[in-house]
């Protein structure tokens, strides 16, 4: 015998979590849908070579990988016994990581059949085999929107109004949407002749909100060996905090660098008229870095104000995806709501309506041998749109009500003896407990 | 560069092909709410131990195994080095192959959140490393509904009254839906001393419709070395074909037999409560038999009358397949839809309706330098909740036009030059052509 249990970091979910998990895609999707985003899906399953260098060195550990089958799994193995080889020989196809490659891969192989700008979006299942802690799973659903085929920064604005829309419809309206710009950050670490470090340092820098100044800079200090760096960030970080302040400075240090320049001028549109457009909550963030390597111009982050939860929605613009499958010169730009986060957000503060547990009007009790009678009256009622259930068994009334009860069904339909002869059943309220006969043309 | 594809058996979808299994799936979905189904969800990734052995030989060979990562691979790699070793060292983990079986996983590990009858629903890919061909892919769709906690025949009788209506739904009405009772199936092979050879025998006779009774014959006389067993075949392909003459010869030949008779008389009562309930369609084809190891009562298959798709709904009766994880006399009965199989007929025979996409309204040019009035314009329509999209950038108009042509949408809306003054926008009508100025509040 088996104790049965599921792989750690997964999950099965209940039909009352399945209910309220839809209710949050379903806002997200008509919204996708709202501003003009088309569905399109992927296989779980991509080649290892769509997905391997697109993450990182460390997002490469983390895939799951499928095992080679019957033959080529024999000649895998044949192949150790001559010489050491990596586990990539046990496997060329991976789950997906993420929607986003797999999107990239997406309009470079049918790009003759869609019309650019192309604005698809993508809600499915990604696999991360990460370490899994609250929030984190090792299967999670992300729910993508991008516009690939244009650099207007229209987009960037348009996909802060969806997050705006999409956060406020699902009661999370206090939350601060964060932006920055790769462009700026590329430009300052090269200002202080970093660049070979771009990752690194990101990776640190983006640690600010959590582990505050002191520790950033103490970690630029010991990880990158070039002193300026360290210098650079302190003296950026020790500017008195206000947005204006902080693009005064960069304006002035990055003023003989293009791409800095570049960065802070789309960084200022964005935000000047997203403010326009009645968006109060957007908020630069010099520190705000992204994990994914990607990214080439704006990035998202959004936080809610009150929770220690984390970004709930990420994104970005990345000009060179479509690059590595073959199509250069596509910039795209894209958020992902992260779904499984917001969900558990929306447990712990009880933030989802009360009536998505829709049980059935009507449950049909009929005590005979046959529940043919049962039947047919469950039957009629379908027929009229009336969802309804007929208790399967004869067994003691009991049992029966007590299972109406449970599943919080609030009438019971009791098939009466001379059924066969009147048609007369009777109807019991399960909230009141009162029990009458009941004509059936009244049921609805 | 990589020239981008996907594996073998796997398959992306455009926004129109998801528009349309999304019709597909949102009738099976509504129909299995209104009997009384919940939904659950569990994960993509199982224990292996979970999957093995369910499925037969054939299916375990079939099944996606999970890479083992980091130590547990070097490991794996390791024991095979002093000694010989199956791939299931190098996997503890592996994609779901039905839905069923990690239902019955569910149901144990969950039982005491379940209050039996439990009648749930489960859309979800599973994913075969079976040879692709059509109607046949790696990953897929399936819809299944299923009742566990009860032996009550009443549930089958329900099971074939929410496939009739799926199908009519889905415009399929011209079909048949074959049953069969495992129970008299094992006791015919019983009865010819065959008991040992059960699947190899159920195989053999499920071709009956595709290869004949001779061929079926002769299979059997080669495969299966007890003479008795093609001989009593024979004799009941023989028996003048109509159900009741079927049945008194099954009768007859079983009446010693107490799980034949037992078959029988479940078999006898569903047919004739069905009819009862309007089901005209229903047939008892002894020849159906299953792939599945786990059916030990009645089966299902439908298939349309002029199509040689094969079977696009299947399902039965499983008792015991709760207990190999710790759970006895647990029987259930599901039914699973083909979801593939009914996207590919219902394409070839363009049953889906022809407004599935639904574009955009409007289409938005805005030729100023800022977009800030059209993104404004776009702004208001959204908030009227009328879909509507912003050129996102400012080129030839004429490259603008034909992406609101290519994307089907039936109005451009223009900002005219003085819109900060008056609010002047002018409408053109894709359709006729004309161009007028409009007033804002007129749009709908």
């Amino acid at each position: 015998m088996q104790k049965p249990s599921i792989p750690k970091g997964t999950r099965d979910f209940s039909p009352s979590e399945i209910r309220r998990r839809n209710f949050i895609f379903n806002i997200i999707k008509s919204k996708f849908q709202k501003f003009g985003f088309s569905p399109i899906e992927t296989p779980s399953i991509e080649n290892l070579s769509t997905l391997t260098g697109k993450y990182g060195s460390e997002g490469d550990q983390l895939l799951f990988k499928i095992l080679k089958r019957g033959a080529k799994f024999t000649k895998a193995l044949e192949n150790y016994s001559k010489e050491k080889t990596s586990d990539n020989s046990f496997s060329s196809e991976a789950l997906r990581y993420d929607l986003t490659v797999p999107f990239a891969r997406y309009i470079v192989q049918h790009q003759n059949d869609i019309s650019f700008p192309f604005k698809r979006y993508q809600i499915q299942p990604v696999w991360r085999a990460d370490r899994p802690q609250r929030g984190r799973y090792r299967e999670f659903y992300q729910c993508d929107a991008d516009i690939v085929g244009t650099s207007s920064l229209n987009c960037e604005i348009e996909l802060i109004c969806l997050i705006s829309e999409v956060l406020n419809e699902l009661n999370l309206s206090d939350h601060t949407i964060m932006i920055n710009n790769r462009k700026i950050l590329s430009a300052l670490i090269d200002h202080c002749n970093s660049s070979m470090y771009f990752s690194k340092i990101t990776v640190i820098i983006d640690k600010l909100d959590k582990i505050g100044v002191d520790k950033v800079i103490q970690e630029l200090q010991e990880s990158i060996p070039i002193k300026e760096c360290s210098l650079l960030f302190k003296e950026l970080f020790n500017v008195n905090y206000s947005d204006t302040n902080i693009f005064n400075w960069l304006e002035n240090k990055l003023e003989n660098n293009d791409e800095g320049q570049k960065g802070l001028k789309e960084l200022n549109h964005i935000v000047n008229l997203s403010k326009e457009l009645g968006i109060d909550n957007l908020e630069f963030n010099i520190s705000l870095a992204r994990g994914l390597d990607y990214y080439t111009g704006s990035i998202f982050e959004v936080v809610l104000n009150n929770s220690s939860m984390g970004s709930i929605v990420g994104g970005g613009r990345y000009d060179n995806l479509t690059e590595v499958f073959g199509q250069k010169d596509l910039s795209g730009v894209g958020i992902s709501f992260g779904a499984e986060r917001i969900y558990d957000i929306m447990n712990d503060f009880n933030l989802f309506p009360n009536d998505l547990d829709s049980p059935p009007k009507y449950m049909i009790v009929d005590q005979s041998d046959s529940a043919i009678n049962g039947l047919k009256l469950l039957n009629y009622l379908r027929s009229k749109n009336i969802d309804s259930i007929l208790y399967p068994d004869n067994i003691k009334l009991k049992k029966q009500i007590k299972y109406a009860h449970l599943n919080k069904i609030p009438f019971v339909l009791f098939i009466n003896k001379d059924f066969e002869l009147d048609m007369s059943i009777e109807l019991k309220n399960m909230d009141t407990g009162d029990q009458n006969e009941c004509d059936i043309s009244t049921l609805n």
